[in-house]
């Protein structure tokens, strides 16, 4: 390209914007998209939610209590018919989620320039997830899990770049693109060293503005390294804040992994949670 | 059709099936339904999770609490950068969302002849909604706003049949269908008399069948008219117990109403809430 | 009095002192109050917590979750032995309750001179609820349940005064006070006009100082009348962040002031919510 | 004695009796242990609510939630005045706590001959712990961290006969019993094995019905050994469903423990959760 990759969407579609790059998923973008699938297999990308499920960070695994079920009916002899009826109690950011774009911020400012003082104990004011929209893109799907336990952990530019030619593939405007480090593969089986895992680099965020992606998501806590306390996580500080793109994390990649998927259509639902900085999600990838 | 329309889905899948009509969308259903969309256009059918959102039944609203956000930034000065994060306190049934198939019973038995005791305080070790996998349908929108205040407020199948023939459209096995009643346009301006809007009628129910509809949805409490406390909802027993149908309830159909919808792709991902009886969601309409 | 009345607690018992005017109740004064009840009869002052117990402001009744129970044991026809769990969601200040000193504060200060800003999502760094410590003290009961509908709903000092006058009784340092409005009677009967009930009346602050009063209850949402909003209710911030006084909300006074109550122990025993603003009670007066 | 030890207080204190062996604490009673404390000390006897507080089984620590707090005045330059609330989510039964009459049941029955099928997902319909009352008896206090790691850790009624006769005192009916077993001490640094502290030993069963104790506190999980899944805790059957006396779980007796209390006055306020089957308790113990 002639012109420098752009490092920042904060006006691209307008000082009151809130929806960051999700607003590439034009209508021509959805109906491309959804030509992408050929076989109609459908994955999810949710981990259940249960109290063993992998949770990033302090975060409580999910909550689930019944209010009325089969064995009160059962105590009352009435064998007859009957309704069950469920609450969840969830970090919305604890298990498989989309990290609103009132996540984070850097220089006092949120994506597109809102103060940060916006996101208080009411919610975000601003950006809030119930904005988002539901999400439809085309999706290229990677997997590095065979940098797991390599001296290079880093999945950079270079790399993918790699994947994309060996492919024969260019990426579009608007595309999403999904990581596979494996991490989750072993946090299901109680494992919790993130160390032998590849992590998406810092030196990927140019890319991922000069390709305009508009999704990104991993099989791990954060995408990239999660943070250590006190620094703030270089990558999401350019992903969420510069550019508005959708994290979503904690996903588990290891079925379409397995299948060797490397393209579909990504649909994300978010909960509209009003005022929320994430939301939980089941996203589906459809191939 | 010269065999008798099919009243019962049990068994169709196999003794251990815990899907119900999700079963009818094959991968050859999903890649039709995606070819349904001709504008791009992406509706969101769920309501927004608010102190003041419509729930039915005496569910309480979702609850919604930040654990860390920019005012606790801004009372330590530290106005460079954070993060924020939430979490929810939500009935999975109180606004729009899935009924499970495990969210209620006839006869003593759930939907494929399991027993109601399946379902206790752990909640479903049958049906559980995290079994049901990634909904993508194509999907029929009828819109009966227009009975609202009349004298006979069913949605009867003479009329429904009125409605394809006038679009000169049949449907096919594993369609999806919406209703929208008017309801919840009301509801949302705090209206609760659900008596003036129309209810599918019971007599759908072998409609429905004979059709192989997959998944019905509504913008009320309950598709039919809401159970009198200590009377079975008849068309529940009919299309959850019997068909294993998906239920949606308690959406947003206002846009694509007054769009003047009639079809597109439906997509539904339920929270693969353990053994839940029901999930909140964001369903998504594309036309 | 020959010395102007107490107008503020701060730097009392230290200018780390996180207790309040609850460190009037020495070992003295426990000893003393332990003397008062002549009969051994206890009552409960904490309102029943269930899905329509009357609550203060927007926030939300208890919700009550079994985590397992009889019906779970019946349905699996295991009818010998088992046992029962629960959970609870709850508004700290919705139902009966202790206002901590970390609720409130006034001129960028909180009780003893703590900066506002140490209340934060994580807590109250400073009051937390968990440093109240027992309260145990001898009380004095008053019913003014004879002004509702009157006139001149202000329970002044002048009132006051002569129920201590008729009563031949002079309150002593560290001192409790419940006062009966006759608000609860009603709410617990679903009325919610507060505008008919007495309340503390703003002048009775100086009052409460001078005499020491170390703990202040009434069955009504605020002791005083419940806040406009934008405005900072007056008694509060004399009682709360002046004297450090521990007042009690919403409590059931029905019972004692129907047997003619005047006097007696009060114990109340807040949880210790960690870096928690208040707490729900069940505060015990003991004649 | 000459007549045999009572072993059930069935129908004691009428059938329909929900509170059991509370009912020990009559007015006299009361009166009695008011008498006993001789400093005037308070000491409180609950655990800090925080997320690493030690907790019984599979439930989780409390959670705790500000909806308004400090810091959103802060981000909004409100620096005058304000007001902080919170939530608190909590296993009713995870820290310090007592145990309902409704928690357990053997041979079908709770106390009192009342059907196990009482407690349902609505909660305990019969013993509920809102029924219990406020609690007020004399307490001794004994300590017996001495065993801690020794070959024989079964508290014994001859142990405890040998303490009793070394104090020169007989319990009486009605009171209380507080078992400090050293388990918590270690608790609160995240020790979690059980098996090398002492705990009350089965055969004390008789014993505690002799004499008619009414509540047994212990700063360990269970008061006896925790029960291996599917065993009934011997104990808890004796004491709960046939005595009908109320469990103190979870207690923090490290502080009377090392100052030698060996008695006093003990007050527990159950929060009066509307038929639930155990309450999260401060319990106070005035020496």
């Amino acid at each position: 390209m002639s012109t420098p990759p752009r490092s920042s969407n904060w006006g691209r579609w307008g000082a009151d914007d809130e929806r960051g790059a999700a607003n590439l998923l034009t209508p021509d973008v959805v109906l491309e998209a959804l030509r992408r699938p050929k076989s109609g297999r459908v994955y999810e990308l949710g981990l259940e939610l249960k109290p063993d499920a992998p949770v990033g960070g302090d975060r409580i695994a999910p909550l689930h209590f019944m209010t009325h079920d089969g064995g009160d009916f059962a105590a009352l002899n009435r064998t007859d018919w009957g309704t069950a009826d469920d609450y969840i109690v969830l970090a919305t950011q604890g298990t498989s989620h989309l990290d609103g774009l009132g996540h984070m911020w850097s220089g006092g400012k949120l994506y597109n320039d809102f103060p940060f003082t916006e996101v208080r104990s009411s919610g975000a004011q601003r950006l809030g997830i119930e904005k988002l929209g539901g999400l439809v893109a085309s999706v290229h799907f990677l997997d590095f899990t065979h940098l797991c336990d390599t001296d290079d952990l880093d999945i950079t530019s270079e790399l993918v770049d790699d994947v994309f030619a060996a492919r024969g593939v260019t990426p579009q405007p608007g595309d999403a693109m999904l990581f596979r480090t494996g991490w989750m593969d072993d946090a299901l089986q109680g494992a919790t060293d993130e160390r032998k895992y590849p992590v998406v680099a810092e030196s990927m965020g140019p890319w991922f503005a000069a390709q305009d992606i508009s999704i990104i998501g991993a099989d791990n806590i954060a995408v990239e390294a999660t943070g250590r306390r006190g620094v703030l996580p270089p990558l999401h500080k350019v992903l969420v804040r510069d550019l508005g793109v959708t994290l979503l994390e904690m996903l588990d990649l290891r079925l379409p992994g397995e299948d060797g998927v490397t393209e579909g259509l990504l649909v994300v639902a978010p909960l509209k949670i009003s005022r929320g900085v994430g939301s939980p999600a089941n996203p589906l990838l459809i191939v």
